[in-house]
């Protein structure tokens, strides 16, 4: 039976070439791929043994569970995330999670069983339970308890800098509008920036929120426009809450920016479809994609990272809605 | 050394259930699970073993291949792609191929040897001569000469149908605006509607086209407004076309619908942000995905196709452009 090591005598390279070019990983010129692939059919090299090799290596496959690759801020993130996989070879697993947990779970055990080589994980499911901080996993937005590395845009920041610019365009009495989930989440602390800064600087301000995800939009918004017919700013979690505030304000005769001005947060619009343009805290949503890729890659290697949660700077970008 | 069978008598369950804990497919009650997992531990199972007969199963990873997840089309398409395949225990892996032919041939190359069980591709890349009518791909808008089954929607009627509705809004001057792909796609029958049915009912009518991918949008649409300023009408290949038409015609004065109606393809419009809601032909996205994952499935297993295309209705949907 001959073995790699013939392959590669025969073909006339090192082992490690025939290795890449049975696994397809790393460069490989064509000239001696087709040498290696000649010598493997001389020789006929045992497919079994090529599968147990294969096994034996690190799978290069990292998994992405986020809510849904519909959401437009999701799928410019998993548009880098692949993106930056592919630099090193790692292929991308998508998983559309949506309040599914069990679906996360799977994903967890085919990790355990290094069917994975990693997982990034959007998720505002209650999976705490079952992740332990050794296992490569990187987290956006969702912050854990327990030290899984999270990586997120300055939240907290972002909520002051929004208060801060609804103030400036004449706003007396911002709300904030947002949803609470069970567990808790980074994007929480928008709400925390906003509270903050609104005391401090002695503005008034309102609070509305519903449990997440808010599958009742009617009720929703009918209710914020029942109670609070009287704020004159919106600071919306997303920018998703702000399109869908600014398109029912609309139908209720509610003008922005005149009556009330909106800001969102992620800054997802960079497209000729997306109308008026929203004033909005924009997430480096590229940086944030490379920077979990970089950050998960380290952990597969092994090594420890030096911070338990990575903030990434945020900046406000002036639309047509403040 | 144990067997699988020593592990399956232990737990008091059947082969079958234990190669289903082992390789996560179907379902297994939690209890059952805990039973052959606790069997496994106890007889040191041999991981190799588990590694040997996952090998021999067939993958049950399926790629798709498209030009990038960013496009709001193609990460509907995604998501239910993705949605249909859960349904089946397969797991989707993402490729954005981008104009980028060499990670189309990776992908193939991974199917060549067994990593992948199946393709879905959306390409507009030259990869014909490196796709057989044996292997499992089914291909989504693009139409290979060779016996590929292809998904589409109903690509001419769609073209005759933005003809007849540019015209029953009032355009006497209406033009196609596209791109053309350097291998045949079925998206051009949009094009031959549309022209079949302007020669059909003796409307003038303008094509506009350039190589894809249109990489510079100024020169693009300049030319257009410099050659064309007399349509009244545009059906747009894309809705992306269509909205980008909108916002620079807007600029420049000209005003949708009043001067100009605009009709686009594809109907990714369900959204807040949208706006102005765009007159479309809609594609039947959802299924489309489940279509194109059911026949994919049916080709895994070794079936014949009924058919090399399945046309799927289209529907004109009313917006604010027309």
């Amino acid at each position: 039976m001959s073995s790699i090591k013939d392959v590669a005598m025969l073909a006339g390279v090192g082992v490690g070439t025939v290795s890449r070019v049975i696994n397809n990983t790393g460069a490989v010129k064509p000239e001696t791929r087709s040498k290696v692939k000649a010598a493997i059919e001389q020789l006929n090299y045992i497919p079994n043994e090529v599968a147990r090799n294969f096994k034996m290596q690190k799978s290069k496959m990292v998994a992405l569970m986020l809510p849904s690759i519909w959401n437009p801020f999701f799928s410019e993130l998993a548009y880098y995330i692949e993106d930056e996989l592919d630099r090193e070879g790692y292929k991308l697993m998508l998983c559309n999670s949506g309040g599914k947990p069990e679906k996360e779970f799977y994903y967890l055990d085919m990790l355990r069983q290094n069917k994975v080589a990693g997982i990034l994980g959007i998720t505002y499911n209650d999976i705490e339970n079952s992740v332990t901080t050794e296992i490569p996993i990187i987290s956006i937005d969702r912050h854990f308890s327990k030290s899984i590395t999270c990586v997120t845009s300055d939240n907290f920041e972002g909520g002051r800098l929004a208060l801060r610019e609804l103030v400036k365009a004449g706003a007396s009495k911002p709300a904030f509008m947002g949803s609470i989930t069970s567990v808790f989440s980074e994007t929480m602390n928008r709400r925390e920036g906003f509270v903050h800064e609104a005391k401090t600087m002695g503005i008034e301000h309102v609070i509305y929120e519903m449990p997440d995800p808010v599958e009742d939009k009617d009720t929703y918004y009918n209710n914020f426009f029942a109670l609070h017919r009287d704020v004159d700013g919106v600071f919306a979690i997303t920018d998703m809450f702000a399109a869908e505030y600014i398109d029912r304000a609309s139908k209720l005769g509610i003008r922005v920016p005149e009556d009330v001005k909106v800001i969102g947060y992620d800054g997802i619009q960079d497209h000729p479809y997306f109308h008026p343009i929203l004033s909005t805290i924009r997430q480096p949503v590229e940086e944030m994609a490379r920077t979990s890729v970089r950050l998960l890659f380290r952990k597969i290697e092994g090594q420890t990272l030096e911070r338990e949660t990575y903030h990434l700077p945020i900046i406000f970008r002036q639309g047509e809605t403040t």
